[in-house]
């Protein structure tokens, strides 16, 4: 995996390179494995390395391929039904919770089909003067892919973490350190605000409609919260204090008896923690990550203050000082970098925002509607990318989402109050 | 139980006075029921009749009388472990879903305590001047019960309708008919608008904190959406289309083989309903009850419309032509008014709004403060009462908030689109 | 309830006697309790007590009354599906983990089911003159209603000591002490011996084919374990020691934190059990109760001995010297006696044996071969008889079957071992 | 892999020959997978592949070479915590249910660990004059690791099997055809009988004491029940008729809504069952296998026969006319011979008897101890070995068992009756 300076823009190089470009950047993320590390899923959440592979060729191939050329022959009849996600219009498809027990296609016979499908789709772009409708599927399934590629990381870091003997994935990986200073309050005054994309370039159909909203006068932190300010709610006793808990939350920590965040433990009375690199020391100054919403929204509650709505998150990243600084996964780094920064990049951060449409939402037409609008319920919103992110695939409206209790994400915290 | 007219506003009314009509009023609750119907739990969102009872006492004996006298006696040292419901800060208490494995203290006993704790409180509302702290909690109290008065209802009519035998809970209950045009819709301006509450007389915490929303222009019904409209959504094969449900909602559909609404089933191919007093034939006019979030949410979107945000809800509600007519628990009704009213009274109407806090909402401090705010999460607001409700306990204001695949609580449905 | 003195062997009364006192008795057990304790079903494997009631005559009601006349009016078209237990031949039937949510019909409605089919059965044996194989079923009836007075203790017992009120079934109850020396062995020679019901009398399908055993020489307790002797294998570690325990005996006392038997507790460092007469200090010198098959076997292997089969265990009772003394369900006892004793009544004594059919068993035809021979799957036998066996009910070829992790029943323990 | 034909018997051997030929024997069972295939696990029962090759391993490194020497190193610390499977006394363990998480180590690195094994303990061998404590160790390292081979052969079936994509384990798999008659029935008289191992050569805990037993006059088949045999039944409405079943069985039946055997399925009308050499028309001459107990149980009441116990298929053993004729994993089956055969080899026989202690059984001491006599509890015995045993490890003695519900093993059906 080497790290790839783009002078160029993306949007100035054609369909064709960046299709050739996402494709080679998930080939990357999955050089350093070993085949037993791509069959494996030890939580539902999580999708064996080779599925990741097969279902972003899946969705060129039925989506581009077959829904272009009636001529077109499927790589094998039977991998629509192995490598179909939850596209439910699309036909139906292997059990999701059963996608680790699937020791065929093997890894060598999906990269086979990742080639068949490429060289079809080169093949197709090549030929063709793509329709808008065309054009945009493509763009989808490009966004599609640098989505499973941040998925991949996230279920790769699981599965290995998973594992007692704690293997490396990848030793050569960064970390970007430097001292760092406590986090500011950054003051936003009381108005009415635009939010939501508009303009050139692509976006999802959750983050279109701009419209206004009203919000009340603020305080936001201008860094993410730290391990060492997340040590200090341990020490505190905040995973035994029920009223530092969503009653949900309370729950969860009860019934699975948690005390520290996901990859977190203690060696000799040293704190640790798992990352890409593997076992490491706890660097203090460096963001907290992999907490639940529910261990966020505590330490939040804790600290007197609250977590940001999406909008406050928004709008505040709109007045920040200052360039984006953290990293994405084209700084190969194998955990957060303890840099002051801003608000793209490093680590997902949860807003208190319920994922919900914007006022204006549609879904589109088809098997594509499936993609973000049917998942709208019980789930937060968490904005700003991940160094599991492309670089080329965030930006400030985007809206990622995941459910409370979930901690295998790149997740982190920045920490808002009213004034 | 009888309808009990209320010319003096309760505001007029003594906590003595008000506190006796409530207690009073759960009496007439249960008057119908058989000792059997008040001990058991069919499904964990249930409670027994008889942990109402004594919960509600409870209530008033552990935060107001322990409270405040500390020479008071309980009424049995073993009551608070198996009567508190999910208050962490009041001590340990009995698993929730085994409050139906509990056939001791008896109905009897139960009522001994209502009354040991009844007189007890009285002597203490005669001899003592109140503190403001003490009157808000004593309100709270009257505000608890209330609720607990609409969930006894809820209850009893799981338990009665879970029976195959279908058990008439009270056979003299109302039926409010009259000819029903099709809804209209409302319209309203876009604009920045107060919700929330500010004022005089009770509110919850959840309420507190009028502000600012900014409303993009929207039209809502001025009617309830009937049985008639859900049964040609379920006709044009609406719990079949995947297309039409969220998918939690579609999961849920699938796993439990759902095809029509709670208490709906055929009858020598006709639709029967069970109602309170009994089983009926299906009233198309009549607003559809008992629906899930899932199924609101779907039906909404088979008609290309959708469920309007609570703020949505508040503000056209403030803007409401006409009286409210629909019915509240006083009016005695078996089932939900087929009369075109307005927003307070007859069903609980779903919004889209997930249940979150207000800008500068605050928690109370000690075991009230568990009363609300630890479940924002996962939940969906609801506004405006229904035939189970105290007239005296709604207000425009007032949130409620239940998990979206719930039924069994009286829901209904008003449609909003936006121009 | 009052102790019947039955100088008339059972032989001799009139069947039509036999059903009056059967179920007069039935009455009797559930005499002390209230309205509320007849209602609940807390853990699948046990039922309501008003459910006993109706089930038994159901049984009575499809098998005798509706299979001899055509014209039998059923007493309520529902109830053969309320009441069936696990009839499949039968028709339909209510989930049996659901038993405890109806509550209806009442236990005043249950009554007079009761007093209907009664009135009609009497009348039916006034009338005619029953085939042997009407005569039969009568039979069965009453043995199966004897069989439920049994489970109606099991459960009722579970329902209330399940309760932290630990309420008392009844204080009138006797107990029975005597000074107690420890257990002697009883050797039983080698060879081969009869086992199996044959002669007069009845007995049920699984007694019959009287056949040769060949036995081994063994010795076998003459007493059943007492509860003195199991705390002392408590205090030596035996919950805690896995080499003690069956496999599945070791997951059940792990996955379930056992460290005692049922019913037993620790107070102010004392020990104590539930018992039909409430909470009362363990008496040492009392048989052990309430174990299930796993702790039964532990305890043997770590006093180097081991369960008996129930073929070591007839031969044994048949060559017993002395009366049995121990208690049945007519000596209205709260708890089995600390006297020295036979084999029959107190408790039942798990033995090794698996349930299986004898050779040559043949289920007999129609529902009622659904009656024992079904059962015979992953189940242990255990004889004798228990303080709520009736008297007239046992016998010493009578198989009793639990599962092994049960401990709801009045069961015990008789040591046994190779010389 | 290749057919060894082995003319020297195995006691001729030495232990170092024997031990280099069952580790050879597990690699050739490997041989033919791929990386994948060797990682997962589809079902708690079964393990991964890997799994087997490691565990295996450990049981010679910690029983033999840790047990006999201090100054032995571990190859990798962890791998006791890995790979031990269900010894408690040898320490903890990684969850059974999660084999199929662990990635690491990988296929080659348990290669590694299974040579640097080998090494060392072909050294021992060669060094040291073995106690006989020792010898005996080693001789059940051997049978360990044989018996491993058979679960190894069902487990990858059962992988494979799970696939929709129906991969073939090997193709060159012979497949043994012979014209077959109908059963015929062998007649065994009433008497008394030795059962139980005694004699030279290995055999386990649990056959030994040799013990008289009685049996009743009994007839049982020559051979094996066929495909054809089991359609009959299947046709005839055998999975829908509740009275061929024990309850249990009849709920496994609803539950899983099962209709045919383990890996039966119909393509356009034809039945078809998937073999270890891939998809294959059912042959109606070939023995069943995979059949739980309870369809066994079931087969067999439909007939009006039953399933022998386990002396009476012991005795019948010692009587038969012929040589065993039936297939072992040395001949390189796809699936079981359509051949008139002896008791050993081909599937093993479920029999009627519950798995339980012979008189006089001791398990031995130690970690050792734990093989057998913890499972002697809701397990059937199974006799005979199939065609995955190795010929050298199966005896006329040997007690396989089983729970009633699994189908994975090659289980078949010998029926019985009485005259």
């Amino acid at each position: 995996m080497s790290h790839t300076e783009t002078l160029t823009s993306v949007e100035e190089l054609s369909l064709a390179q960046r299709f050739q470009d996402v494709r080679a950047q998930t080939m990357r993320l999955v050089a350093p494995l070993e085949t037993e590390d791509l069959v494996v899923q030890p939580a539902e959440f999580v999708s064996p390395a080779k599925w990741h592979l097969a279902h972003t060729t899946w969705f060129f191939e039925v989506f581009v391929l077959q829904a272009s050329s009636p001529s077109y022959q499927l790589f094998h009849p039977d991998f629509p039904f192995l490598f179909n996600s939850y596209y439910v219009s699309a036909g139906d498809r292997w059990t999701r919770a059963e996608r680790g027990f699937l020791t065929r296609p093997t890894v060598a016979e999906i990269l086979k089909y990742r080639t068949y499908v490429e060289e079809h789709l080169l093949d197709f772009l090549s030929r063709e003067d793509l329709s808008p409708e065309q054009q945009h599927v493509m763009e989808v399934g490009l966004q599609h892919e640098q989505q499973h590629q941040e998925l991949l990381l996230y279920d790769i870091k699981y599965i290995l973490g998973y594992n007692p003997l704690l293997p490396v994935y990848d030793s050569t990986l960064n970390v970007r350190h430097s001292a760092t200073g406590l986090s500011d309050w950054v003051a936003i005054e009381k108005g009415n605000y635009l939010v939501g994309f508009e303009g050139e370039g692509f976006a999802f159909d959750n983050e279109f409609g701009r419209h206004e909203v009203h919000l009340e006068a603020f305080e936001i932190a201008d860094q993410l919260l730290t391990n060492g300010e997340y040590l200090e709610f341990m020490e505190a006793g905040g995973y035994e204090d029920h009223r530092l808990w969503l009653s949900e939350g309370w729950d969860w920590v009860s019934e699975q008896s948690r005390k520290v965040p996901l990859y977190w433990y203690q060696e000799d009375g040293r704190w640790m923690q798992y990352t890409l690199a593997g076992a490491r020391a706890l660097d203090l100054n460096a963001p907290v990550a992999h907490l639940s919403y529910f261990e966020a929204d505590a330490f939040a509650r804790w600290k007197g203050c609250r977590l940001p709505t999406e909008f406050e998150w928004e709008v505040a990243q709109a007045h920040r000082q200052g360039a984006d600084v953290g990293g994405f996964v084209e700084d190969q780094l194998s955990e957060p970098c303890s840099v002051a920064g801003g608000y793209l990049g490093n680590l997902w951060e949860w807003t208190s925002s319920a994922y919900l449409p914007y006022p204006f939402y549609k879904a589109p037409k088809g098997a594509l509607g499936e993609y973000n609008g049917k998942f709208m319920i019980n789930q937060k919103v968490l904005r700003g990318g991940s160094y599991a992110t492309p670089r080329s695939h965030i930006r400030p409206t985007y809206r990622n989402f995941f459910h409370p209790q979930l901690q295998w994400m790149f997740s982190g915290v920045r920490l808002a109050k009213h004034k």
